[in-house]
């Protein structure tokens, strides 16, 4: 069985898998979850055995059927009343063309919003708005999203590139691909691994993490193949409907 | 010797220090340290004890000259671009009347941002800069602020409310009052203090922590008791100076 296929079916079964994304890139691996199956005990994993941030990726058509916008969008039209906010924005970051992150959200049932039974509410229900926001219109997405979530939060949503997997082949994108092509609602949470010495957490040591745990490590590469070939199938089909 | 008294001399030795804020607010404790004194040792400490975020305060003044404004003031602005960032600011957090969250950062000199060399590089550089804002106008502190940092970034803004301590008594305010008492230059680096069961870690919890590593615990209330005192002193004194 291929690590893909493996790391499809741990999703599925609501199980953590490890995503490194390429050597050239960030070098970095995350710890991933469809976002559906969190759980306050996979939120309090991800802080204490990845240590980085934990952020909930959207893909970019939902974002923008419930009004989401980059934050460096956002950031850029506040340059007027803000000038200082468009001088942050020079220049990329050293990885990539641009960071994926929108805005942080609290859901309104949570009460400081840290906390993993906080973070759980806020994740689990965000799945439910993704998928609702799917099969309904702009309008009722917008107001079903600020019905249930306020901001400033404590989770970062980070927003997919928009077609996945072409120009940005970052942990947001690879972890919402393995999301789609495991059937379940698109998004996934994330949290970066952490080393004790200061840095990212080696790859080699990554993927120690995982066989001591029976965790699925699966490399940027190997999704961008399987997401290659299922998304060309899909293509295939729907074209073939479509005539 | 008083628990404040303890705490500003162990701030001062670039020691962390445990603060509650009170019953009936977030009753929460947040890991608390001078950021000049960060190191990536502490952020370590903090993101595996702590859990929560790591955040950044800066009194309100200083924010003012660099012209960073609080988070909710500048999705406000938004809201006629992005109508869903107007909605979702939109009642108030269940335990105050703000969020006290302004911009992440990274600084420029940092690759992915989130590991823990990286955040101490930001967070340390934030200090100096912080200082050097208190010593300059605002023009000189806009474009100090931004040849160092970019936006979005992995570590969290925090501004003090102004005046500190009167409407808002946070650990953003209460740990910067501990930053200016100490007479360190007035920017703390905090995090929260969760528990293995899904909520905050317990007020005893935190103190049999602090107690186990020899560090001082510290309440909201003898922290305001302090700065009464303390500020007031100081009032006096210059008043007494301008006459």
């Amino acid at each position: 069985m291929s690590e893909v296929r493996g790391a499809l079916e741990a999703l599925a079964r609501g199980r953590p898998v490890l995503v490194y994304d390429a050597d050239g890139r960030e070098g970095e691996t995350d710890l991933v979850v469809a976002s559906q199956f969190i759980t306050p005990s996979i939120v309090r994993t991800f802080r204490k055995d990845g240590g980085g941030l934990v952020c909930v990726t959207l893909p970019h058509d939902v974002a923008k059927r419930i009004g989401l916008p980059l934050l460096e969008d956002a950031l850029r039209r506040l340059g007027d009343h803000y000038p200082l906010l468009g001088d942050l924005l020079k220049g990329s970051p050293p990885y990539d063309a641009r960071s994926a992150f929108s805005i942080t959200v609290n859901h309104r049932g949570t009460y400081t919003g840290i906390t993993d039974r906080d973070r759980a509410l806020t994740i689990s229900r965000l799945a439910q708005v993704c998928a609702e926001a799917m099969e309904s219109n702009g309008m009722k997405a917008h107001s079903a999203f600020a019905r249930e979530f306020r901001s400033p939060g404590h989770v970062h949503l980070l927003i997919a590139s928009n077609p996945l997997l072409e120009s940005r082949k970052g942990h947001t994108e690879l972890a919402t691909a393995l999301t789609m092509m495991a059937g379940l609602i698109p998004t996934a949470t994330l949290c970066e691994m952490m080393a004790d010495e200061g840095g990212a957490l080696p790859k080699e040591e990554a993927k120690k993490y995982a066989r001591g745990r029976n965790l699925v490590f699966v490399e940027g590469q190997e999704i961008l193949e399987a997401w290659g070939k299922w998304s060309g199938s899909w293509l295939r089909e729907s074209l073939i409907s479509s005539i």
